[in-house]
């Protein structure tokens, strides 16, 4: 890899609740890992955006965080939403979901990994292997209904799910070129499709697609589950799992699922990948129970914060980068591994601060 | 209660693969402990139907079948499909589904109960405390696309979901008065809705028409869950989980994922309730690949055939069929918590024929 030479801007959103406490914490330990990575400081631009916001002024996504978002390098966002604070009619605030589509970030990268220090949710051993990643499909699918559906007279209401050849394309050709990428225990990777096309037809199109795009790459193992049997299977033998693909609303709830093999949203990080952009957020929300009380386990946003790491370095071919994001990587293990701090949420006592202390102090530890 | 005085009728479709296995085995069950129970032998009229038949007659669920489930006053099934026999149009030979739609069968009831002998899937001691009810529409939602979905110039494809009023009250009722019997530890019962409400407007119309229904059961408590959260906690705290109601996709995916936390579909019945008609049906399908070898676990048809006689007790008022129901869930029990028969599934050695004969001999230590 080449080094890059120019500055990069980040787009910063802490959002809501927690997402305020984790993400200051999440910055100073990307300084500091990329500090010690040697790469040049990223420059990061903060924007107040979401639900606090909206109450505050009438809007949750101002233009100006839009356009550092659009102008970004990367977008590194905190959680966002508030139960009591809603648009007119009732509906979330959620500009996540908006910047999925603006974007067009199509692949909702989750990947879920057990390592020593966190949860042992699963009693079966076996579950010490957990390492797989779903992507999930984020501009179509059922979600494609949302703003669109239709309730009539009180008495009946209809969302379509829409599935369409281009959107299926692009989300699968990624699930395999990160399966490719992760050559995962040595072993060529598996792409599992994820539908339900024993009952609908739209899934059956997501089927055919993926098998056109799997034929592309004939290194690669393929696979299928309906969503269901996947759903036991998550439960049963998570370790046989790899890279799955799916719609978008199947996704969401199988991602979450997914963190809960790990102790719950403590320690799940994602992605939302496009052509020309990238945002990385903590998988959990702004926690109202516990927010303002700096008690937040800031693991899921150091992690997202890796994983934009990871794809600043492909995109702009910078090893440093990628050595920094394995740092981050390596740190937050070698604190929970070694439980120089264990957050409250397992069971320990460290808040955000004393979480945020020792994973930046372990940074010296696993160059 | 008073008893019954005309012979119950019971139409029995074994189905395929493992079905034809541990069918003839409840039935078995069935008879021993109506028998003791002191109530009058069941009526017994048994079809084939499903993929094996199809491939044979070219009917998956001849004329005859459908009559006899019209007619009698409880349809068993076993279990239906088969990999390799499908319809010309690809799609899969499922018979349930009809008959969910030909005879309203709006309630998928799908218990949720950890008891001594099944495995330990969770590592948190609480988990033994697993008991719950899953409540699935099934006549509506994302499945209503079912043979409705259209595929566009091999470039998009569309499903759409219908929620209805009047599908939704029936279900949140019956979900309501399910909660009410229940008086699951003595504490007044709470249903969950579980819809994702935050997005799309049928789903937010699921929830307020649940409320309207919650609104007529002041003594019951009333819950929310999106659908994606709901399946992190049934992984992180099933145990405080007690009646949920919802959509028919979800309701799919949500009650294999419940299954895994018991071990699997091995010891999950399910019930699909109608205003007239109930079919009683294990959770599990075919297994082809244990097929043929005797070694199938009959645990789940067993529990299938207890809800069965439940329904029946009170549709006819009759306290014996309610006894015969216990006494078989008791020696199911009892056979798994005294390790007297030990499924193959569960790392023990007895087959279908073993476990049978198990939980028949103690229907008589269990009385
Ligand atoms: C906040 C919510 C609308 C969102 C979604 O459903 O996509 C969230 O659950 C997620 O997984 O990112
Ligand atoms: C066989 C299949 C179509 C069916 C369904 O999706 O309803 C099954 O998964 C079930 O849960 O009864």
């Amino acid at each position: 890899m080449s080094s890059l030479n120019n500055t990069l801007k980040i787009a910063i959103l802490p959002g809501d609740g927690i997402g305020r406490e984790v993400m200051p914490a999440c910055l100073e330990l990307i300084d500091a890992a990329v500090g010690q990575a040697g790469a040049p400081p990223l420059v990061f631009e903060t924007h107040q955006a979401g639900a606090q916001y909206y109450a505050e002024t009438g809007e949750a996504l101002p233009a100006a965080a839009l356009e550092a978002c659009r102008t970004s390098d990367a977008i590194l966002f905190g959680a966002m939403g508030w139960p009591d604070i809603r648009f007119p009619d009732g509906t979330e605030i959620i500009p996540q979901l908006d910047l999925r589509m603006e974007f067009g970030l199509f692949a909702g990268v989750r990947p879920i990994r057990w390592f020593p220090g966190l949860p042992k949710v699963l009693s079966d051993p076996r579950a010490e292997g957990i390492d797989f990643v779903l992507v999930r499909e984020q501009t179509e699918g059922l979600f494609y209904a949302r703003g669109r559906g239709e309730v009539l007279n009180d008495q009946e209401a209809y969302d379509t799910m829409q599935i369409t050849r281009a959107g299926t394309e692009r989300v699968t050709e990624f699930a395999f070129q990160l399966a490719a990428q992760r050559k995962r225990r040595g072993k060529p990777g598996t792409v599992t499709c994820v539908d339900k096309a024993n009952v609908f037809s739209s899934m059956a199109f997501f089927r055919k697609v993926f098998d056109e795009i799997a034929a592309k790459h004939p290194e690669l193992q393929k696979d299928y589950a309906y969503v269901d049997a996947l759903a036991l299977n998550m439960v049963k033998k998570p370790w046989t799992l790899d890279v799955l693909v799916t719609e978008n609303m199947f996704g969401d709830i199988l991602s979450d699922l997914a963190a809960g093999l790990i102790g719950g949203m403590g320690m799940a990080p994602s992605a939302d990948i496009g052509d020309t952009h990238g945002l990385f957020q903590p998988a959990h929300g702004t926690a109202p129970d516990i927010a303002g009380k700096g008690v937040a386990n800031p693991g899921a946003m150091f992690l997202s914060g890796a994983m934009m790491l990871d794809w600043l370095a492909v995109k702009h071919g910078d090893q440093r980068l990628a050595d920094a994001a394995g740092l981050i990587e390596a740190a937050v293990e070698h604190t929970l591994s070694t439980k120089t701090a264990v957050p409250m949420e397992y069971g320990g006592s460290a808040n955000c601060a004393e979480m945020t202390r020792s994973v930046i102090g372990a940074l010296g530890a696993v160059r």
